[in-house]
């Protein structure tokens, strides 16, 4: 029996919650939290101070805080005590992470698995396959269709605007070039369009919100960008999903042939998906760990051989 | 510089020479055949009987050898001498050819990488890590459009037969059904269908050659099977290259939200991406015997990051 300790309970802190629920050999020891939270499931709920109180009851601890510096802020205090999981997905300081994390852990005698979801986490983990075995080729990352929570709260900054979201949506014609044979250079423009639904305040001037979204410097400038004006009713009734998929592709030639690989998926909840990678490589992680590994580790050091509940005799057998 | 040995130069060996002549930092010291060969490239070629004379300037040998009875004696032997890597697809004697090369591999000190191409391979990888991730699912495995030479030598033994070849085909309705959200029951019959191409003998009963091909058991029986009679010179035009392709889809739930993940190639040359895949993994299997590891590894038991020459922190900073 696996238990679990949860930090964080937002969407991806409930998600794993739900997650390890539904397995006979996983078990949440407690939620941690700043705020005072309830679980659906009765889990203990505690304050985040008290982790120390728990250092013997919890064999990893899922890091699930929701910004960039509240989860690097608790994964450089929790690495002391516990081993951990995390997604965290800052790219530009994903070396900076790692290397905090791995020196603390192994101080700890510790395990860290950092940056493990979809992306960071499984497209990593394909982005490195492909490459290596179609080292003559290109890759091609696509996100969505989905919900870009960021973009989302850029639009809610807005003046003028109760609800908004914003959907990144792959364009399916950079899609088929790559498909259909080629190695096309594509832009950021031509590879994914940007698709607003925003609820305005009474009087509010949509002109105006419309050209600040889609003349919105990093966000949105260098995209196809809709604006949709719609009701209240019909944002809440069509819009409060997290439904999300992407792609990853490479397109490549082998002594002169020409080869795909693509890896795909397709969400109705993106917390969800991710929670479920993030637990099931953290069991994967403490496998690690009793062979005697501390430190941080990504996704692209655990064989997947370790994420199997199954003997190694069966997966030879059954899925090989 | 890693040094290879091939032994067995049948269209699988000679790709594999192909892929390694293409990178700067691996070579091929000999290959090794019964038969008198000779390399395009001008590698040096050697009697299968004088492996041993190349102890100490082969790194690793990769084993291609065409049947499975061919390639288990040949593994049975190298292994003793060399770290091996093939391509071993016969589902039911995994186990077994695994075992008996883990014993001989240890006994000597040896790593022997096993069953390493696309199927069993990357596939095998991809069932395991997505009936990992996303535990409450099913998995769909789709061959093709693609050659399978097993079924095409049935054909050509038939009396009547001057040349044949056999198409195996998935079916869209199938791949429809779970990609728009299911997890169907699919029979053999729904899940692919056989195309065959078949240039008779001058005088020959096609009639009769086609109800042998569609009742053969095992082989064509359990399938929708269409028999298409051509001339030589089509057949010649057509249907001498080796392209391949597949899919491995896994339909699930996660806390009752479904999922999909996919993952999918297209071949132009399936014998040259099969090399590519197994001359890489075989580098990899090096770098594990290298930390100490020795005995029979599979895909399942090599991490991504040992697939790639780049640095980790580059591959943190650039791929993750």
């Amino acid at each position: 029996m696996t238990k679990f300790g949860i930090v964080g309970y937002g969407n991806l802190g409930k998600a794993c919650e739900r997650v390890i629920k539904s397995s006979d050999d996983m078990t949440v020891t407690a939620v941690f939290s700043q705020r005072k939270v309830t679980s659906p499931f009765g889990t203990l709920t505690a304050d985040y101070g008290d982790i120390e109180k728990f250092k013997d009851e919890i064999d990893i601890m899922l890091l699930c805080g929701g910004s960039a510096t509240n989860l690097t802020a608790q994964s450089n205090n929790v690495i002391r005590l516990f081993d951990t999981a995390d997604s965290f997905d800052t790219h530009a300081l994903m070396n900076k992470h790692f290397s905090e994390m791995d020196k603390l852990a192994k101080e700890h005698g510790h395990i860290a698995l950092i940056a493990t979801g979809w992306d960071p986490g499984l497209f990593s983990s394909m982005r490195v396959l492909f490459e290596s075995i179609l080292p003559d080729g290109d890759t091609y990352t696509f996100w969505g269709k989905g919900v870009s929570q960021g973009h989302s709260e850029a639009i809610r900054k807005i003046d003028g605007v109760r609800y908004g979201i914003q959907y990144t949506v792959p364009k399916q014609e950079a899609i088929d070039k790559i498909t259909e044979g080629g190695r096309p250079v594509l832009s950021v423009r031509d590879k994914h369009e940007r698709v607003c639904f925003v609820v305005a305040e009474e009087n509010a001037d949509k002109e105006k919100i419309k050209d600040t979204i889609v003349n919105m410097p990093n966000y949105f400038s260098e995209y196809d960008t809709t604006v949709n004006f719609i009701g209240e009713e019909e944002f809440l009734r069509l819009h409060t999903a997290m439904p999300h998929g992407g792609k990853v592709i490479r397109s490549g030639d082998v002594s002169g042939k020409a080869m795909h690989a693509e890896f795909s998926i397709k969400l109705e909840s993106n917390p969800d998906f991710t929670a479920s990678v993030l637990v099931n490589y953290a069991k994967a992680a403490l496998k690690l760990k009793k062979e005697g590994k501390t430190g941080a580790v990504t996704v692209l050091d655990v064989p997947v051989a370790y994420l199997s509940d199954r003997p190694y005799e069966e997966l030879l057998g059954k899925l090989l």
